[in-house]
């Protein structure tokens, strides 16, 4: 068993509202920030995990995506487990 | 003036509590994850800015970090412009 760090990021389908990232642009106007067009905001989690290899770090994190971390119908994700990227 | 994407994660500071990071911890637990060691959880926004360079999108980013984005106390973030990366 091995640790793996894993960086996930969930953002709101690209199709979807996202009020928090438009809060987020009317803030940054009103503050003189002119220059913004549009804003969108997620999460971005970090996991320690201990699996045997990098692949299954990944399908690991790809089960708790799945289950917990993004919704499917509001959500899509990216993962990268120690600097090497995958869907 | 050219469009650029801005990243920017902000993440509370590795010295600090995170209780968004230790509920998904325990229910990723409570789900069967048991190799899930500590869980940090953050923010994750994309921008669309229009800048004359890059250098100045990724100066107006900051402001907007240091402004409003980031907590300055508890929080650290990190920008990529355009796939371009810097502090």
């Amino acid at each position: 068993m091995s640790g793996f760090r894993v960086e996930v990021r969930v953002m709101p389908r690209a199709a979807l509202l996202d009020p928090q990232g438009q809060a987020v642009e009317h803030a940054l106007h009103a503050l003189g920030f002119g220059d913004v067009g549009r804003v969108r905001m997620g999460k971005h989690l970090v996991l320690e995990l201990k699996a045997a290899t990098r692949e299954e770090a990944l399908a690991q994190a790809r089960a708790m995506c799945d289950r917990l971390l993004a919704n499917p119908v509001t959500e899509d994700y990216d993962l990268v487990v120690d600097g090497d990227t995958s869907r």
